[in-house]
């Protein structure tokens, strides 16, 4: 509970620090309540206004939950996601011991764009499937993703059922091609409006944005994903090497 | 400027990958104003709410800007940054042709709390070196930095000029620490109002929110970072493989 008073560090980014220690080491628990504004005032010796901006950061960021007229709850952690192996969210969250879920929002064949048929190295107007997936992890929404796969790579794919499948699994099994190489892109932007309703999160709220390009083993593009991450339950993690 | 009007992708969606295609494409250039939105009504043959939702997401996602009373201007393109070799931010900059800048917001000796002691592996209580700065790309503000350094490591590192140099550069020249190896774990969060200012972004804007220790040569932690860039701006990339 000591506060350094004569540090440059503020005294919210001090207790915000503190507080994050406890809910890291487990002190404070997943689904637990935490102590209120009155008695975390009282005893780090600050005001409100301090103790406000130190829990609103880790609401923010995802670590406490507000419920009203409840209180403020520790969260369940953010899911760690290495970005390194080329895996499905079916076999990560397999991985995790968490259960993958998924509903399928939409399936369907359509025309290529001009754009789409670039991307897929494929003639323009030629037939793909739409497969868009809300995801989920322990029956809770983390991601909703569109993908666009050339139809000619995967003939009946849309009479799958594909809820709840692992969709790579699925085109090693039946269709021979592997997922072998993907180029993926984040960013974080505000979550559009029926994305947001789908994960139950408010609209605008962060969210990582990417856009996969999957190859298979011959370097063809089977598949162009676009996904809506939630920012406030995913964390992706990479590792940087110097060149040799 | 031909939709589709049976598809299942939404109007303003086909009317987004359009408008997005000519962006990328460069027929739309940065910095030029676009069309005005009855132009584009009358063009695409939509209503102002439909046309609106597109322009909105893509004013959202950074690829237009509504500048009031003037119209809206197609913004420089995002920042691709690799996630794969550990660079500086000065070094980046300059590989992509552009200028980077830096300004020191702190540069102070405080002592190590029991966190940070255990992220750098050194005794509590020693000094640490907290260096916050703000980078810039061509003036423009890109990213708020902090970086806590141990000071047995980088004796006498207050009394650099570090606004627009690169610390790995002096890391490696004044100190022989090669920054080697960097665990980085990306997330999206809305941008606290201090860095929110400072980046000239609104507050609660979506930002990528970044933490990264830093191994040099010898496997020893020789920094932790905490780093807010903005999403407006900035593309992470990886590359996936399978495991072999």
């Amino acid at each position: 509970m000591k506060l350094n008073r004569t540090s440059p560090i503020p005294l919210y980014a001090q207790i915000k620090e503190i507080l994050l220690e406890r809910i890291q080491k487990g002190e404070w628990e997943p689904g637990k309540c935490i102590p209120t504004e009155a008695e975390l005032c009282e005893s780090f010796g600050v005001s409100r206004i301090t103790l406000r901006s130190a829990l609103g950061e880790l609401v923010a960021e995802g670590y406490l939950e507000r419920i009203s007229g409840r209180g403020t709850f520790v969260t369940e952690p953010h899911v760690n996601q290495m970005l390194k192996q080329l895996t499905s969210f079916t076999e990560d969250t397999e991985r995790r011991g968490q259960r993958p879920g998924g509903i399928v929002l939409k399936l369907r064949t359509i025309q290529a764009n001009t754009e789409m048929a670039k991307k897929l190295n494929i003639p323009e107007e030629e037939k793909i499937i739409l497969l868009r997936r809300l995801r989920l992890t322990d029956n809770e929404p983390m991601a909703v993703e569109t993908a666009y796969l050339p139809t000619r790579y995967f003939p009946g794919l849309e009479e799958e059922e594909l809820g709840g499948r692992s969709l790579y699994q699925l085109m090693r099994e039946k269709y021979g091609l592997v997922p072998t190489r993907a180029i993926q892109q984040i960013t974080a932007v505000p979550c559009p409006s029926t994305e947001a309703g789908l994960l139950g999160i408010a609209k605008k709220s962060p969210v990582l944005h990417i856009y996969r390009t999957t190859f298979d083993q011959s370097e063809c593009v089977i598949e162009e994903v676009e996904s809506y991450y939630r920012g406030d339950k995913y964390i992706f993690q990479a590792e940087l090497a110097v060149e040799h």
